[in-house]
């Protein structure tokens, strides 16, 4: 069977565009013992393939390499089978790439149940639900009484992580660069005060709306907002460093800021990344389906159509263009 | 009985200047039940004074009260006593002031051994050997075989740093900001290599040193150090962030580094002061006082003579001119 697949065939300069990558026609080949066909539905696009494109070393994961098919997450459907543990009809979400058919051995596959939708999987369960969790609660250590800030709240991240907080009793605050997005996080998934950081008084609003200070910083943008909200911070808090969507397509990357706060306020900045922590995977899973299951994550999926929309629509991500989790319907 | 005491009367603008002092003479008190008489001998001068003049609501430790005599630890010997646990004779080390006698019931006082010198005391065992061992050890988590970098290595509390960082087995650079010091660092304290940041190509001589990069950053200063070191952190690496001397006298801080690169090491940043770790001081002054038996920390005093010399002397913290650790010998 024919089908087709997108291969990575040059590094992004500052933007991405879509001679670098390379529409191919494919034929599935006869299954192997052991190994399952899956017919992919479902393709996440996240800000963090930005950093898969690059030839940068200094990443925390390996560059997908020039020629092969571009790495990304999805949920897809068991067609055929030569393996006992994921029988035809099975759905799984895993690491599937650019592509509409793949052939795997089920590594790295998670088997999902019946009664979720796949987009709620992309949105909830698959890279932004995970990151959200495992930054906010195995690194944040949120405590209920205490107030958070997360950048970028409307993105597919930041929505999970404001609404995890809010879950756990914590005082959430979001910004987010439209009022119409602001409206969906107080309005649909009962932010204490949105922001919008492109109109508003960032400094002033942000004051108004945290009058105990900051206890919490998630941090999925950079740019103006991380100089205010660190200037909030009360002492012990933390700042979680997720994203910095601000500076991935610029070769200007903003200063940050001064450290002396970070002794005054003995402050903790960490860096993560999910790949560091596969391991907790299914246990984290678990939580966020318990979440979703009682109705605390809602989410909003962005949509496009056809394995092809995805050499433009990436770069939604980077223009705030999205309105939900991005994602390809195949 | 008289004696001399230096009030603090005034906020220091950018600079500490004279006026912001006045020195009073004293009488001191018939002492009631409880109470021991203190004869400083041996007072310390450290470049977290500054922060303690200020009015600066956000610091970590409420400020000197204008009309108080000036906050400091030192080095005393009991000679009068109404307290059982500090009979005449002891020496104590503690949170004493900027004066000749002082009344104290005892808190936070650390009776001494009598076999060490009380410049090794203010050294070794107070504030800058408790500072680099909490920081170090307890925050930073070194690893035998681990790369350490310490910026004002031939600070106070950069070369206690450097000296357990060797004890405990990692390769050690500092920078400083002379040659002689770095000769210091070097030939007396065992330092892999010292680096003049003043004059010496930073980033080449930094990357000729650290070739599989830096796991561990004790930052003490701020300044081009810092972002130069910034760029050469490892995967997990940590930064522990003590001091940033060269922004405690100017209201222009200069910016941080771009925080990208705490995603993609995955950076751990902790600041830290010593006033939120006092329960633990005996047992670090336990490990701080076997590593000094042993040989293994050395020090090198720069002693100032007489309670006034402080006044003026405390500005050689702020402009490197200081030799040693910083101490006012009565």
């Amino acid at each position: 069977m024919k089908y087709k697949a997108i291969k990575l065939i040059k590094r992004p300069a500052l933007k991405i565009t879509p001679d670098i990558f390379q529409t191919v026609t494919l034929e599935t080949p006869a299954l192997e013992s052991g190994q399952i066909l899956l017919k992919q539905t479902h393709m996440s696009l996240d800000p963090a393939m930005r950093g898969w494109m690059s030839a940068d070393t200094n990443s925390y994961i390996p560059p997908v390499e020039l020629g092969a098919v571009m790495r990304s997450s999805g949920v897809a459907e068991v067609v055929e089978s030569k393996n006992d543990r994921f029988p035809v009809g099975a759905r799984v979400v895993g690491m599937i790439g650019w592509t509409e058919y793949a052939v795997s051995k089920g590594d790295g596959l998670q088997k999902l149940p019946p009664d979720i939708p796949a987009e709620a999987v992309l949105c909830v369960l698959a890279l932004p639900g995970l990151t959200a969790y495992q930054g906010l609660v195995e690194i944040g250590k949120p405590k209920a009484g205490e107030t958070l800030v997360v950048s970028g709240a409307a993105g597919s991240v930041g929505a999970m992580v404001g609404q995890i907080a809010k879950a756990e009793g914590l005082r959430v605050i979001g910004t987010a660069g439209t009022d119409e997005k602001c409206r969906w996080l107080e309005d649909e998934l009962g932010f204490d005060k949105a922001i919008n950081y492109k109109k508003d008084d960032l400094a002033k609003q942000l004051a108004a709306a945290t009058p105990k200070g900051v206890d919490i910083y998630f941090e999925n943008t950079g740019g103006p907002v991380q100089h205010i909200v660190f200037g909030r911070m009360n002492a012990h808090g933390r700042i979680i460093v997720c994203g910095m969507i601000a500076d991935y397509n610029t070769d200007k990357p903003s200063p940050g800021p001064n450290w002396l706060n970070i002794i005054r306020k003995r402050l903790t900045i960490t860096g993560f990344t999910m790949p560091d922590h596969w391991d907790q995977v299914p246990a984290m899973m678990a939580k966020l389906s318990a979440y979703y299951m009682a109705g605390k994550l809602k989410y909003r999926a962005h949509k496009l159509q056809g394995l092809e929309s995805a050499i433009e629509g990436i770069n939604l991500l980077f223009t705030g263009g999205n309105t939900g989790k991005l994602m390809v319907v195949l």
